[in-house]
């Protein structure tokens, strides 16, 4: 890992630099800022998976594509259904609708969405054979989803070429792909992959090396194509024992962040890691050299602020189930959220965010809640 | 909480006591040491679902029962597969042969199990109406489980009167039980229970008092019935957020915690309470008043060590995955695991065990591999 690490520009640290970064040119670029850990008016807010079912108009455009995949490899919809919850919300970052299994689509493993199931892979990588024929894939077979940024950049831009709010693009994280590529589906024991990880170490440090390579060419096209944030998701980090985590996911996350672009068109991009049940390696992550840890909402906030100080920034880190909850109930769980954070002070260096994507069944008028005291209680927070 | 914690006896801690616990008769009594942190030749080994599917055996005795609750209501079977995994392999400790859901069962809440799927509640609880009849069960309806207790504590036992190793007697915790009554069986968001619980948090507190009040009552019969040692199991413990989970589970294994029998015919009985997903909160689940804290994989075991000290003795915390692996590979995680603790020194203070039930497809003879790797290492770090 320490070769990887050494190939990496030191973090960007506002305290220490003289010159603020370059920022793109927004009409709301507070998100951007609280990523680099500058000062905010207010602390900014987007949600995990805020393009989705739980919106009638995403389940028509759905509809309109045929299949989830029709309209993830559908530029025009994909940037439809990208800017849905934005007309909806005052959300402070638009995210690329797609799925985190594209990279393995692509090296040729079947991606396909059976309805009411999860993703399943006709071809999974189950033995040395299948290991062997893995590789970097085309970036042209992933040529939709770049397509798709660059359209959803221009729909968010002005006549003056000014967006409205910030893209994120994102991939799985190296681990997360390798579960899915190894179970060839989701799982709830992991007993195929963790197999493969204890038996035969070599083959899953190949599949491992292949996916992170693969990942930081992806991610890399993505801000070339316009992302202005990217995401690695290690939804699945959390499943691995202590050792093992920072053996089979956080070094291949060490390996994507090493690989990534840090500017683009001279704007910064700030790079974000996500590791669901990640709460126990907090520290090892916040040195893995990305710009924002996600947390999911069994980490107290506030411990978790004291522990990375001015490492990193923080996203997160509501449950999604308060969002069943009735309106007064929300608020109040949202406050205290942004209470347990703190008050922001100097350098902001807080996402709102959920601790895992908004659930399907969620009430849409519960999100508009959940936005507008983010904003409005932490304007107040600012002004003391 | 601090009336529960008032109306408790100090935790026993065996540097500042002048007396040593008082033990039962028994030929193998390392797993009680351990757990109370008394000096042991070897570190002592226990599996979660030792008595189970893996077994051939078991299926065997469990065809013959006709179906799982046929097995668990039936002291006699109960006892049989409790202590097959005895005759395979060198444990240190039983456990009764039960379900955790037991409880609810007794409730009146109709359980149970369809061939290949998990447990089902035919009357989940899920409005006012079915929260205020929920009541402490009576014990007679339980009574299998108490038989079986007696009848396996007299299996263990010699003509003098005296025990192979002990048995652990076991409940569900009173926030994983509500778990289940609410969804009404297994769930992967906990969306009933959540929505519950932040939209009507009245109506979880009263479900979660009647559920400590019986599992307290439950434990402690199990306990007159024979059991030497309790776990409570908060299997869901880990799905809360920071919050919840101090407020709707700690707060009410603490409640468990503060009714239990501490001894029994003047023989200590250890507590043991495991928290699966529980280790970002390890500090307040050691200062629970239980005796042992379970630990899952994710958790490193040395830092757990260095951070409860002299408070409590430590359970756990191989993958169950590792099962999976060679003979060799198998050996290597034990030691790393052993290594992990560190040399027990004058205290043992910890008790071998897997992060989670032991699978289903596990090979049985790995798991001689674990057993003997556990004793044979262990005796040679006290060796030094």
């Amino acid at each position: 890992m320490v070769p990887e690490r050494l190939e990496r520009a030191p973090a960007y640290n506002p305290c220490m630099s003289t010159v603020a970064p370059s920022l793109p040119p927004l009409t709301n670029d507070t998100f951007l800022r609280a990523c680099l850990r500058l000062p905010t008016e207010h602390t900014p807010v987007w949600l995990m998976r805020q393009a989705g079912r739980y919106l009638p108009e995403y389940r028509a455009t759905r509809d309109k594509a045929g299949s989830f995949m029709g309209l993830a490899t559908n530029p025009e919809a994909a940037c439809e259904v990208t800017l849905q919850p934005l007309e909806r919300y005052a959300l402070d970052a638009a995210i690329l609708f797609s799925d985190i299994l594209t990279v393995p689509d692509a090296m040729g493993l079947g991606l396909s969405f059976a309805t009411g199931e999860g993703p399943r892979f006709a071809h999974p990588v189950r033995d040395e054979a299948a290991v062997a024929k893995l590789a970097v894939p085309d970036m042209d077979k992933l040529r939709y989803v770049f397509d798709a940024v660059s359209t959803i950049r221009r729909a968010l831009s002005d006549a003056q070429g000014v967006g409205r709010v910030p893209l994120i693009g994102f991939s799985g994280s190296p681990w997360t792909l390798a579960c899915y590529m190894v179970e060839g589906g989701g799982s709830d024991d992991y007993r195929l992959v963790k197999t493969m990880m204890y038996q035969r170490p070599d083959l899953m440090h190949r599949i491992l090396a292949v996916n992170a390579d693969s990942v930081a060419l992806y991610l890399n096209t993505q801000i070339e194509a316009g992302a202005q944030a990217v995401m690695i998701f290690d939804s699945w980090g959390g499943v691995l024992a202590d050792g093992a985590f920072q053996e089979f996911s956080l070094a291949y996350t060490r390996r994507v962040l090493a690989q990534l672009k840090k500017e683009h068109d001279g704007y910064r991009i700030p790079h974000i890691v996500f590791t669901k049940g990640g709460g126990l390696w907090l520290d090892e992550i916040a040195d893995s050299g990305c710009d924002v840890v996600g947390l999911d909402w069994t980490v107290n906030l506030g411990q978790a602020r004291a522990r990375v100080g001015e490492r990193v920034a923080l996203q997160g880190n509501l449950d999604p189930n308060v969002l069943f909850a009735q309106p007064e109930q929300i608020r109040a769980e949202v406050i205290k959220t942004l209470d347990s954070f703190g008050i922001p002070g100097a350098h902001s260096g807080h996402v709102f965010n959920l601790g895992h994507g908004i659930s399907q069944f969620t009430p849409p008028e519960h999100v508009t809640t959940l936005v507008d005291t983010v904003h409005e209680y932490s304007r107040r927070q600012r002004q003391g």
